[in-house]
């Protein structure tokens, strides 16, 4: 059938060209931008002959050329930073962080901290990236996203643990279900059977006592802890009322763990999360080229060509290829001279780029001494969260991150004076954990949208609407329309995914790209067998 | 004040003698086995001149001395084994296991691979272990204890993943307490205002809908998971009828992750949980003497008299102290010649030992191909939990623990031939990941009531009863006598805790032990002050 196909698809080449067979092959079900699945069955000569130049070194582009070399394709891979890993970024001391409109700032951090200034961590079921991890021999180590000892923290200054929250909060839930379930009011809703299995869930569920009161809980922590002997025996506390729960704004926070990229087991790559682009980019046969600015991307009639700068030594340079796979956020490549089809380069412009922000200080480990190790404390407002963390556990010090806010309050947050944010986020440390404050030293300040050749951590595709998953929309027509290839240029990014906030997502972006320039690739073979010839 | 007491406590003793200055410091609130927090207070001086043995150098023992020798005292300890530790056992590859009626196994492990037969996790709260592992440079590392892609499975086979049942569960509860709100069932129990942020609590507690329905979740997995361009959005599974989530006999369990001794952030030492009390043991002045079986145990007028073998040589030795701390398991203390006051002995002789075991085996690592990395499936009955390893990610192989159990079911479990427990934990691992049974290779048992030098986990106070967080309850008439000295002979174990199973509670009646011996000499400096007199 392979071979009735192939045939047909000539025929209709030699008559048609390139668009009809590219037509023909999507309504075969045989073109589209999500092939991944068909990476391994790709033998490794395939791209034999042909070239292709990868703008960017993020985990897109990485990962689309390492694919793209493992089947054959010359690559060339083009980043205008001093480094590969893109927005995957791990700020070390001494290191020097530019941002747009702001004084450069220069990490002082004593020995063996570091700071992940963009993506930090690694949920379970993101396979592509925790299987290139493991390909690569990267380590990874436990990212602790949840500490029951970590806080909710009110308006009004008021803190809750997390453990008190999740388990008074699950008492009293428990114990209001259980009496409407034994007052009758949901007999209607309940079968026999399920009420009399309901009953004793929830006894166990919310630590109720034999009447179906809730009387507190040793799950929320100890009033008195156990010790040796007679002398101290573990009893709960009184629960906290139902009011004071629900009075906390933070209260839903204690549901974070359980969103999908949030739950256990997370992980990190041990040392930093550039780790990952690191561990990929060792194992391209052609290392990527840095200092390359792109200056122009042109389509030629048989490939593409693009004009770079080469940052050290300021000279202009221009190379060819077959193909290219440009991974630019799109509010940068908006700015570089390119003969995109107008469409193509209107959506382009059209995309609208999110805002988040870290600060993070370091300081003496003072939030072990209230027993937290690792996690996230949620404080909400413009710095939002307080984020733990997860190595280092015992050292003299460590590194804390005061702020991670995007979405509105993220974008009110970047507009003020580096100065104003770094003591919003020490004032939100010193409100958690009093008087420590102070003991943050060598703050550093991350506003994404301010970050050259970023511009921005992630696309809002329908601003202001986010999806279940915390992340947002993307099924618009310039997402649609950019996850097609403009003749030999393909873009791929965590952007053109469903997921824009993760690894993960730019490498599906990468793979399916990889999988549409190849079936590209053998359009164009079918459709014009000259090319086929001259390569073979 | 001390000075009027001192005197008051002089004169005591010059009339009724030690026993009456005991009752006196007793009555005025100076004596006790619970004094942990006075040990920074004691001088490092303290004990000059005094000897103490300890015997048995698990955590108790260790703490005991390393705490004894900190405040002046000449210690010796003895322990039974060939290693110190205890039940804090790690075993490595090579190591033999010998139980009583068994024939002993061999540990065949691939180079890395260790198995903790005893204790391999450390709650946040314990400060004490925890502190101890800071203070001699042990290096820990973060314990899954819960992955949400862990099971939980149903009697007849049924698994649900941890994240389902956790999220869909939470989701049928809110939709039904949002029901029962919303018909006005609850106006009793809610005022106005609680009954208005209830509901939206509940909607994002449960992940609900618009009109309160439960719907599903991604919180429970992907039906099809997002990936990138337009091909594959994130939607959620339709939900688990409550009926079938009710029906799964460990459905209780998903709430084990919040039992305060089990909530996250848990820990466990890099290489073994014996590198702890190896940490400790290195620190001793004067190290530990292996072998040493002690065979007779005299309290004399003015000391204590130990007898014991050198199990290698098979000399036998007699050494006198001031002092003797006794951390022998009470089963293994019954069975040695010693003259203890007769409520001693009897005491000693009623404490009922529970059963623990596991089951270890070696395997490639097919858990992490399910995209389980650490954690707790729960299957319930005789072998009740197979326990993920949390370390060695994305190695080749790893120790994975087909069985868990104590209470009852392990007591039943023990009593099948050693053949017949692998069987079974090896069919239990079978039953959860199909196929897999047969990877498990080099398999161990451990049954702790025929360990030697043991001869059980830990007690039960009270047979049968257990208290909320899961711990035997401890306070009876034989309980209190053992946290009592017996002249110059102070017992020290976690069977003397509030928590027998952990090595927190070892380390808490350690601290108290050495608090009572040192107020009990103390009280014999004033009750003789010849004593006093002829150690200055």
């Amino acid at each position: 059938m392979t071979i009735t196909r192939r045939t047909m698809l000539h025929r209709i080449g030699a008559v048609g060209g390139l668009t009809a067979v590219a037509g023909a092959m999507q309504s075969m079900g045989w073109f589209g931008v999500a092939r991944a699945a068909s990476l391994e069955e790709m033998p490794g000569d395939l791209g034999q002959g042909r070239s292709v130049v990868v703008l960017g070194a993020g985990i897109a582009g990485l990962v689309a050329a390492f694919e793209l070399e493992q089947r054959g394709f010359d690559v060339t891979v083009i980043e205008a930073r001093g480094r590969v890993g893109g927005k995957a970024w791990t700020v070390r001391d001494g290191d020097r962080i530019a941002m747009q409109g702001e004084q450069d700032q220069i990490a002082h951090f004593s020995e063996g901290l570091y700071f992940n200034a963009g993506p930090a961590r690694l949920p379970s079921f993101h396979q592509g990236i925790l299987g290139y991890a493991k390909r690569f021999g990267v380590p990874l180590e436990v990212e602790v996203n949840s500490s029951r000892s970590a806080y909710l923290v009110a308006k009004n200054g008021n803190k809750l643990r997390m453990r008190t929250a999740i388990n008074d909060m699950r008492g009293h839930v428990s114990e209001l279900l259980a009496k409407a379930v034994n007052q009758g009011a949901l007999d209607s809703a309940l079968s026999m059977d399920e009420k009399a299995k309901l009953l004793p869930f929830l006894k166990a569920y919310g630590d109720l006592q034999g009447d179906y009161a809730f009387k507190g809980t040793t799950r929320s922590g100890f009033r008195t802890g156990p010790g040796a002997g007679v002398s101290s025996f573990e009893t709960a506390n009184a629960p906290v009322p139902l009011a004071d729960l629900l009075a906390n704004e933070q209260l839903a926070m204690m549901g974070f763990e359980d969103n999908l990229y949030m739950q256990a087991t997370m992980f990190q790559p041990v040392g930093g999360m550039d780790q990952i682009s690191l561990g990929i980019e060792r194992h391209l046969k052609k290392r990527a080229v840095l200092d390359a600015e792109v200056l122009r991307i042109r389509q030629l009639e048989s490939g593409v060509e693009i004009a770079w700068i080469d940052k050290s030594s300021g000279a202009a340079r221009i190379m060819r290829a077959d193909y290219c796979v440009c991974t630019i956020p799109f509010p940068v490549l908006a700015g570089i001279e390119a003969n995109f089809a107008a469409p193509v380069a209107s959506a382009i412009a059209s995309v609208v780029y999110e805002d988040s922000n870290k600060v993070a200080f370091e300081a003496p480990r003072f939030w072990e001494r209230d027993q937290i190790y690792g996690g996230l404390t949620f404080v909400g407002g413009e710095t939002s969260l307080i984020w733990y963390p997860s190595w280092g556990l015992h050292e003299d010090r460590g590194m804390i991150v005061g702020c991670y806010s995007s979405g509105e309050p993220g974008k009110a947050f970047a507009r003020r004076p580096m100065a104003e944010q770094i003591a919003m986020a020490r004032a939100a440390i010193d409100s958690v954990h009093p008087g420590h404050g102070a003991d943050c030293s060598a703050p550093l300040v991350v506003n994404w949208r301010k970050i050259p050749y970023s511009l921005g951590p992630w696309p809002n595709w329908i601003p202001g609407v986010r999806n279940r998953g915390e992340h947002p929309m993307t099924d618009t027509p310039a997402f649609r329309l950019l996850n097609q290839p403009d003749g030999r240029i393909f873009f791929a990014s965590a952007a053109l995914s469903q997921t824009p906030g993760w690894q993960e997502g730019a490498l599906q972006s990468a793979h399916a790209t990889v999988a549409a320039l190849v079936d590209q690739m053998r359009a164009r073979a079918l459709a014009e067998p000259r090319v086929r010839a001259a390569a073979a």
